[in-house]
């Protein structure tokens, strides 16, 4: 007999009917009862066992997390909580699991335990509901670009080139550790290393990008990003994965509308795909939330605010403004922030940004026209000469989840900023060719998809959206 | 005035109605017709420039590459080759592209000539259609598994397991080259390395992707993997991206159904939406042939073999069958084999798979139950205790395109396996946990997906199918 998944059964209005099933036991209580699940949605299905007529050896091996299959009839059921049941007429152990040595009890864990479980915290309702919504986000980015004419592209995940400067890069070589060969001037000789020169994993795929939006017009990259930074904090990761869009012939406007039309397309798709999950995991919340003083408790459930992001416009703010908003705000006068606002000019802290987001518009924000001294050297710069066409999108409880710039298109302009920053020429030969041969205006962004994940489950850890989270002191698996 | 897409301007039917376009020019002739492309198609669209009222200096700039901004009629075409041409009522440029220094002229260049210049080979044709072709491509992997239940994992790019042995890795570190500090019994102490041990890139997501499975039941990855291994070949790269489902309850039978259904799929998918892209490569294909001797050339243009592939049964041949076939066939009675097949237990070569699906069956064929000594150790044991449950997919032109197995789900056998190997229990604790608390049945396999971009868009080297590729001494971009 055809096996049946789980979901599939759950979902059927057809009973009486003989039914095959597969999957590890959740919990089995009252030598009678199975809660029995395979992956396929959040939501158990019951299978009772007719214990009087079972074997005792085969009911003491019903335990968590064993594999088992299951034959029986599927009834309407007559508890609570379930439209339908199995009425198991056989059941088969395909492999045990020992009360005694699983270390994943059917009761709460720590999250920090279950990190240290990786390759078993995904058999829990949290993390499974959390890696299902992943799965279904992933999904949703790539139909978003492929929908509106986008073309993925995957940028080299090795790289030879060290000039972007967004942030500390992993070396990448062949050489034996502390063996490698030196040249004639008794440097170490890249050129025996495997590429023939140093490399490093990138940090963003971005310029590379920008050479395919210049002849496809509209591309994307989705992959991973790399960041040598000893940050231990609940929002950084060494391993991330990366979302950056790039399109030709489109300014700062149409990349403001791009990010929040993405955002809301991809959030509203979850709400629509991942019923079962969101519910659990807006519950989940809700009782964390109960722990937490009253004050810190958010207006909001889970489900409340992705749908507040969608519904939403997202509010708009120039640098110059947000500064003033922030110059003259309580937490400035009354010296609550920890880095006074005092001049336009200053680089914005997570306080500031939490500030704009979670107290001042109570909305997702775009901030644009940053400083161009406190920005990249490849974005547009303003006809004012001192801002550049930078925005990020900040977001309640996550701040930054993206950012993103018209790119400076100007051979000359650009050029110049590359040399007030001391970047050689020589090293982005490439990029520059790019506005040497059919330059146009063009704008992109960068989203860090583990930040759009823990916003989307309300985890708030984000070493537990990610199956398995590289940070630093931490590569097991 | 909204700005359209070629690709929308060549659909429409509507004509007399203004237009507004922006693009890069690929020919200009007659000083009159501009081909101009976004990117969004491999086809132009015709812009009739009123050359005896247009400024010269202006018509001097239109040159290939150079960026335009186009505002005309559109109107139908009195010409050949297409349906619609826009009358151009106004041209301005975007971003010149000096025919002194642009490398890439409308005439052939070599693939070698074009992959030095991979940031603006992409502006050709060949290039353009290949890389939207891949982009499909990759979409309809992700949309199978999903439309089949399956959830997206992403596994860790660094990792601290180096046992899998699927092939040489490439370290990742923080360390100074050559000034690593040292512990105290002399050895270098990657405890003070970034992640406190040592690492590389990963070979394989399998075993990571495995322990999902047995949560999530159906599970898949899709993400950039690494050989450092000195191989200058048509067929490999050093980073490259793999596709491996993994499925809980699947046993061989399964894991042979799912791989032919999921290349079907996929392949069926491109034929539909990327019609003209294939078409171009179909030609591109059928001229390259013509400089090949008669007897070299396929007897399939590019669309029959990626309809053959869809519409017919891959030919499903266990090893044991394949030695015999191999034995009897007439290269190796006439010793045209370099490697000659004299007995069971060789491993196959190129030769012998080329030779098994090129002239023994031509068509697809799946060879399994391979001998345990030649694979590796997490496959499942047959009964006969010298064979395993291995496949592998064969493919015309392309050799081993997809490599899978049941997995070995018996703690003792899989001990028993890695201790005849010298691996580690203590670096795969994870791993084996998977077999200690509810082991069962599954199956699961890898296909590279720059080989299957190779089989689908007729192009010859790996190099050429994926932006920026890495190779032995190349890391350029």
């Amino acid at each position: 007999m055809n096996r049946s998944s789980v979901k599939e059964l759950l979902q059927s209005d057809k009973f009486l009917h003989e039914v095959h099933v597969k999957g590890w036991v959740r919990t089995f209580r009252s030598n009678r009862f199975i809660a029995l699940n395979d992956g396929s949605t959040i939501n158990n299905i019951q299978c009772v066992v007719d214990f009087e007529n079972t074997n005792e050896a085969l009911l003491k091996r019903i335990t968590t997390s064993a594999a088992v299959s299951i034959t029986g009839t599927l009834v309407e059921s007559q508890g609570k909580g379930q439209k339908v049941e199995i009425n198991v007429t056989n059941l088969e152990i395909l492999g045990d699991s020992n009360p005694d040595e699983y270390p994943i009890q059917p009761k709460k864990h720590s999250l920090e335990f279950l990190r240290e479980n990786a390759h078993l915290r995904v058999r829990t309702n949290t993390f499974s509901a959390v890696m299902r919504v992943r799965s279904k986000l992933s999904f949703a980015v790539h139909k978003y670009f492929q929908d509106n004419g986008f073309n993925y592209v995957n940028t080299p995940i090795i790289t030879g080139s060290d000039a972007e400067g967004a942030g500390e890069m992993f070396k990448v070589t062949n050489f034996e550790a502390n063996k490698a060969p030196l040249n004639e001037e008794g440097q170490i000789d890249y050129k025996q290393d495997f590429f023939g020169k140093e490399t490093n994993l990138t940090v963003s795929g971005q310029l590379e990008a920008e050479t395919y939006a210049m002849a496809l017009g509209k591309v994307y990259t989705f992959g991973p990003t790399f960041r040598a930074e000893n940050s231990n904090t609940t929002r950084h990761l060494a391993e991330f994965w990366m979302i950056e869009p790039e399109v030709a012939f489109m300014d700062l406007d149409g990349n403001m509308d791009l990010s929040e039309d993405f955002i809301k397309s991809v959030l509203g798709y979850v709400l629509e795909h991942c019923e079962d999950d969101l519910a659990f995991l807006d519950q989940r919340l809700t009782q964390e939330e109960k722990s937490k003083p009253q004050a810190q408790r958010s207006d909001m459930s889970l489900l409340e605010k992705l749908r507040f992001v969608v519904d939403n416009n997202f509010k708009r703010v120039s640098y110059t403004e947000a500064i003033d908003i922030l110059r003259n705000s309580k937490p400035n006068k009354k010296k609550k922030f920890q880095f006074p606002i005092n001049e336009w000019g200053a680089d914005l802290q997570s306080e500031h940004e939490r500030f704009l987001v979670e107290k001042h518009f109570k909305c997702p924000v775009i901030l644009f026209d940053y400083p161009a001294d406190i920005k990249a050297f490849y974005m547009r710069l303003n006809e004012d000469g001192k801002t550049v066409r930078a925005m990020d999108v900040l977001f309640p409880g996550i701040g930054e989840i993206v950012g993103g710039a018209q790119r400076e298109e100007r051979l000359d302009v650009l050029k110049e900023k590359m040399a007030a920053l001391n970047i050689d020429e020589k090293e982005l030969w490439w990029y520059l060719d790019t506005r040497k041969f059919g330059t146009a205006v063009h704008s992109g962004f960068g989203l860090g998809f583990e930040r759009l994940v823990l916003f989307t489950t309300g985890m708030s850890n984000i070493r537990d959206v990610i199956p398995f989270p590289r940070t630093p002191q931490n590569a097991e698996f």
